[in-house]
């Protein structure tokens, strides 16, 4: 069943703690976008601490979008502590398919911690696949495949959640897989919403535990966001900009017109 | 005696040169406020350099908000040239309280260096001051306590300024102490302003040997400017760009209409 | 011969990826402006990836802003691969005159790779070129020297091409100079255009291999941008918010009726 709204609702009352080990580029567009939707976002890297970071969190959000070594350290640490205490964690796989660094501490990270969410762009998640794809640097290169069923596939045989976003997103759980069809073309034009979209798929993690249903959930308010963003945007800053302002305008109402996914 | 369009103007003619050592997530608010008011930040933290970088500085802004090992070894470093030119050094203990690496690592910077101005939320200043608090990532927890008697009995403990900042903040040096009303609700769903405001703190320091007078100036002069850009915010993310704007609307008639602030 | 918009449209077509190595203050303002004019942004100083990032890269944007000894070792890597594949490599040698680690390592960085634009503001080139200087953390000092003759000694000393900013720009590879006039007051007011022109360089450079004539292209874009976001800009703010929307203002016309630059 889906419940958008009282899904929003409830991140708001309980202004989830969302933990993210992320990259210096998009980090305050992160905590930013968190913080809009009602949760709390800290941003904590240092080995020596992440560990009670996170046993003090509601869902550990990790993105290796400028990784080094010791970032992937402190991600571990901080994911065995997330599964302990049994919180979701969130991987986005950002620039997965650009270097062989990269995809080796992907799957790094798949292999030593129990992801919740594996979220990436086509060619992200491709790549870690075992796809032969091209990622061009952290934007989407082309790949030729059939992106249900990589979904699919991947969430069955890696047992989590897959989200593949682009014009249509695609969350699959290996079960039901949901095609989300909101959003704009203007996401594409300005940096950090796949990352942003990371950071609220955690905290709608905090506090659904379904978490195909949390994740679709997630990415309808987001892009709806985007959506009544791009419709005053003049150009990509006021876009940017207006994707903060418009969290507010997220109501029961609005929610239910603007809608846009199905299950498949 | 307060003068603080004075200070303000002080600030403009002198372009005091604010170097910062803070956390990845809001050292470009940090920055960008910095020079709105005409101060000049630069962010530098490479333990090789932060010694001659301190010492052509006029203040030195110390911020954990994403602490490691190395950083706090260069804050150390910087710290003691700043010490040694006697400029001032304010320390905002984002995010202590929330583990006991914060914790430590706050404790050490308090012993290694002669802090002007020791500046947090309540829960991180009263776990400074060793009380039982549970700070939620960088966001303030609940204390219970009398916070002008935490401050005072803190400031003059350790022989610091006191800053705790709130709906009101808190301002002492063990004897005077200030309460500063300005400020507006916006402030606390948006990520930045606590460390923002610290920026201010050292700017004002830079110009100013009353220190706690400072901290009063700046944050007046901050909160002014808040309560300016939520008149004309429609959401958060205009509202945090109306904090840059609105700062060249800080003029005589405005600041004595608009302070407002209490010699307790 | 000049032709401003067809290198503009070259850059849309292309959308070259652009490989920075940069500070963690203006980072994502780099990658915002760069993805407004049409191109790709990656953001990566993992010494176990720059090599790979490099190399599928079409130019590569040095900026020591924030630098420490990993990053400068991660920059020769890089370097060394953009020489390799014989794409630009760009150098702002952010906040060198203020520290003798960043004058060392401005010019390990010259010494160890073929640098193909070497940009900064004047107080940071004279102090590349060994004039007694002292540049104000990252804020231009006062220097007394004819910066036109200074763009060509070192133009033609080092091989490169020199890109001096200021209310007027100078840009020389030796034999051809150019002063470019377009910009305003308000660049100077902000933190981040100096690092946000080197990602327009860079990215011009990427589709125009006179790379003095892209490095011009590349600032009469960026400067007409900002002539017209402060025509409309009401703060700081707001005038930041607007080089972001104004790119998409660039057009034929634009850009021929205020162009404004000589060949000296």
């Amino acid at each position: 069943m889906e419940k958008i709204f009282e899904r929003l609702q409830k991140v708001k009352s309980i202004a989830p703690l969302i933990h993210h080990i992320t990259n210096y580029v998009t980090v305050r567009d992160c905590a930013d976008i968190t913080k809009c939707f009602g949760a709390s976002p800290v941003m904590a890297d240092a080995i020596e601490e992440v560990q009670e970071m996170a046993n003090i969190a509601n869902a550990l959000v990790l993105n290796i979008g400028t990784l080094n070594s010791n970032i992937i350290e402190s991600m571990k640490v901080a994911g065995k502590q997330a599964n302990k205490k049994q919180i979701p964690v969130v991987l986005d796989i950002c620039g997965v398919g650009a270097t062989s660094f990269r995809n080796n501490k992907a799957k790094e990270l798949l292999s030593s911690i129990k992801i919740t969410v594996l979220k990436g762009n086509v060619s992200e998640i491709a790549a870690i696949a075992g796809f032969e794809t091209q990622t061009k640097g952290v934007d989407a290169g082309s790949v030729e495949t059939n992106i249900i069923e990589l979904a699919k596939g991947l969430a069955t045989k890696l047992n989590v959640v897959v989200v593949i976003t682009g014009a249509e997103d695609i969350v699959s759980n290996g079960k039901d897989t949901y095609i989300v069809k909101n959003g704009c073309a203007k996401m594409g034009n300005i940096v950090g919403t796949g990352c942003m979209s990371s950071s609220i798929v955690g905290t709608f993690c905090a506090i659904e535990k379904d978490y195909a249903l949390a994740c679709v959930s997630a990415l309808v308010c987001f892009e709806i966001v985007a959506e009544l963003a791009q419709k005053e945007a003049i150009g990509l800053g006021t876009f940017k900009l207006k994707l903060f302002d418009k969290v507010s305008s997220l109501n029961e109402s609005v929610i239910n017109e603007m809608k846009n996914f199905t299950l498949i």
